[in-house]
């Protein structure tokens, strides 16, 4: 399988720059809005019929290059043993956190019992993906899932997790790396499941030292990205200046915030591929805007190894025209 | 007035660095918790004596070589028509925020009449405060402020601001400007009633992409901390790879987030002197971690133009005996 996108995932020049968007399934898209009337969040992800339903609700509009399956980042909580639910106005909360230093080191179930509704959500999108579209498989990372598991619901801060890093580095250090096993079996038993192409969100990271990064994260990158045989991509925030922590961690391609200038990100990371990195906020703008800022990243970047994307993901009231014309602007890109 | 701080703020060698630590005065020193319970937070800044007995309180306890004003970034707001108080739970809510685009270019009241509580704090500490120990004046930023005049709350995404850019640039500019020729003004005023040392903190500028951030908010800085006749410190998260914008600001010193390794923050800003940048959250940890970690970041900074301090406020329930560790690690210090 050949994929534009993973093509770029290589490093290989393109003839134009394949394009997804972060959280591109859901939230901004009408029709989503009328699935989720019969369908809770969770209700939606866990049933494939109705996952795979939103997974293609972006091709309708925009034929990205690639389809990310409609999941969570959370969903490997459950193997770990919590549970958790969405709470309207708060997001996901945790029902049962980490219990003190002495509940950190946790033995799984199996995840592919547990997050069977995946396995079957992946390979009814691979019946019905072209193949000329790179079907997208995700899980988040170690330290964003840490964070929840500790703190029971978002933090803005990740001040519970920080702490326990500073009072407990152990029993930070097992839980981190109770995540990653599962983690990594999860993307492997999605490549299992007909991803070609794997996406590792370890959004909150840069929140870390980078010392502590390199102590007690990065060799949990390298261990789960470590054997995939797809195209790997790996996304953290607040990683400008040091984007070489995330380059070693093994995957193909370094997913860039926005606010990383594609320059500096080039200056950084050499040859190494990059993903990104418009900010989503600038979607709420006209689309001539949007085509602007989207050709400068497109330049900015070069024809090597670059998956065009947005810095974060999308906004839930982002205008579907202003979406339109990014996607539109790397599909009617010649090099 | 020459004391090591100034000096630090100046670039000169010292002979060890000089310490204070953003939010110092407050929250977790066990007096400041007894004044609360009679006065509230507006009323406890409003009230110079009290602000004068809260300011000094980290003198009793760390002799620190700073002594910050105990006021809040937020008091520029009323100047400028902005009602807002402090709900428990929430942050700080402004009553009347920016109404749209055409509520953006506002004009403001005397500055030194609305803001004359904080002359008189000022004046106070001045006849408090030793020769050798700097009396630190602060304003928050044009962008941080304007985040909560749209949001009207704090904001993890500052999404409502980032809008106002989308939709609204020159709304964005314009309110952006009135804030920054309050600020101008404010931070001329502290210096009349006697600060020795004044920090700009944009705390959230770093939101911003690469190109707004030089384009919108970097000329503002700039106008904001010209022909100000002491030393000036300009704070920022998120601005690694990127601290030449903070450097441009016109500031004498950077201040540096945790996020920043202090080598790589002197290979971006050569001979800049640069404040910080002890992780906030390792204060949770016991007094020999804080020590060890504390001395790393001296070593890496070198004796010239270094002023030691956290990455960023600290936190509540900081234990005092960890601040002890790191107030005295500076001050045993030795070049």
């Amino acid at each position: 399988m050949d994929t534009l996108l993973a093509r770029a995932a290589r490093g290989e020049r393109t003839e134009r720059p394949p394009v997804w968007l972060m959280r591109q399934a859901g939230r901004h898209i009408p029709e989503y809005r009328d699935i989720r009337e019969e369908y809770s969040f969770l209700e939606a992800i866990k049933t494939p019929e109705v996952a795979t339903e939103i997974t293609l609700l972006p091709w309708k509009y925009y034929q990205p290059d690639g389809l990310v399956m409609f999941s969570d980042i959370l969903t490997v909580l459950e193997p770990l043993g919590f549970s958790y639910h969405i709470e309207s106005g708060v997001g996901p909360v945790v029902e049962n956190p980490v219990n003190g230093p002495e509940d950190t080191d946790r033995t799984f179930d199996d995840v592919r019992e547990e997050l069977e509704y995946v396995g079957a959500l992946l390979r009814r999108l691979d019946d019905s993906v072209g193949d000329e579209t790179a079907l997208i498989g995700f899980a988040g990372g170690p330290f964003t899932l840490a964070s929840y598991a500790v703190a029971g619901e978002p933090s803005r801060t990740h001040l519970p997790l920080r702490k326990l890093r500073a009072r407990h580095p152990e029993a930070f250090r097992d839980l981190l790396s109770s995540f990653a096993e599962v983690v990594r079996e999860y993307l492997q038993f999605q490549v299992d499941n007909g991803a070609d192409v794997l996406q590792l969100f370890d959004t909150y990271a840069g929140t870390l030292t980078t010392e502590d990064y390199r102590e007690f994260l990065l060799p949990l990158h390298q261990e789960i990205l470590a054997d995939l045989d797809v195209p790997t991509i790996v996304f953290a925030r607040k990683m400008n200046g040091r984007l070489n922590l995330l380059e070693k961690s093994g995957a193909n391609v370094v997913g860039l915030d926005w606010t990383v200038e594609m320059d500096a990100a080039r200056d950084q990371l050499g040859e190494t591929p990059v993903q990104g990195n418009l900010d989503p906020s600038y979607l709420y703008s006209d689309p001539a805007f949007v085509r602007d800022q989207t050709r400068n990243i497109i330049e900015a970047a070069g024809p090597e190894g670059h998956i065009l994307n947005l810095g974060h993901g999308v906004h839930k009231d982002t205008p579907v025209e202003s979406v339109e014309a990014f996607v539109e602007t790397a599909k009617d890109w010649e090099w």
